[in-house]
């Protein structure tokens, strides 16, 4: 199965998820770790379509996700740099594309290793707070921790 | 915001629905109507898409779906014609062209007007049965009111 890039925008728009996870991790400096990731589900009946995003993309995992649904996944921050590029270059038509835009931020501070250092790791958290509004009381929890140093 | 045919197919292949109702309609001949309707629904935040979709398709309605969704929604004949038309010349993806091939038999027999009559209700019952599997009960005691006219 071959994907045109006006396809994959228009499926992403529908079913792709832009996520940011801020994951306890006594071994990193700022003692937590960043993990982004782009994800899209579908049930197991159209998982040719996760793999051919897979081929796509040239990156990401095709895994099982929740009982008969899998997942196209993309975790690597190089290939979270190649995913933000296509998407900059075939913008999102739904509102699904201020969370892109603030995703990329996030992606680029990483690249600037910025989140490794407490103050850089705020700026994340503020950041994936405007994202994943329903996870803000956690993160605000974790932006508390990390103190006003 | 001017959608191109493949976005559009992506987007649906992601978001898009095809249904068939069977509905009680004592008026009918054949004593049920049958609704056929493609619909897309979305947050409200992005209703700017379904009117881009129904300035695309030049037919269907926006309305509000339940609480804070809208749905871009098309009923008519004529216009669930064009509709098949377009995803005959430009194919969905995933697994829902089967869907779609199951609905647009409906509306062919539609327009050939089969369904006004028992015998031609029963085999529409017959294909939408195929693709609404959690009405099956309901239709299957539909086709059952029908007798073995």
């Amino acid at each position: 199965m071959e994907l045109s890039p006006e396809w994959v925008v228009g499926f992403v728009d529908g079913e792709g998820c832009f996520h940011v996870s801020i994951l306890r991790h006594p071994e990193m400096v700022a003692g937590y770790q960043v993990l982004p990731q782009f994800v899209v589900v579908q049930h197991k009946r159209d998982i040719q379509i996760l793999y051919a995003l897979k081929r796509f993309f040239r990156c990401g995992v095709v895994r099982v996700n929740h009982g008969d649904r899998y997942s196209y996944r993309v975790r690597k921050l190089e290939h979270l740099e190649k995913i933000c590029d296509f998407f900059m270059k075939h913008p999102l038509k739904t509102k699904k594309h201020i969370d892109f835009r603030k995703f990329r931020k996030i992606v680029l501070l990483m690249k600037e290793k910025k989140h490794l250092t407490k103050e850089g790791l705020k700026e994340v958290i503020e950041i994936a707070m405007e994202m994943n509004t329903s996870e803000r009381p956690s993160l605000e929890k974790i932006k508390k921790d990390l103190g006003n140093g």
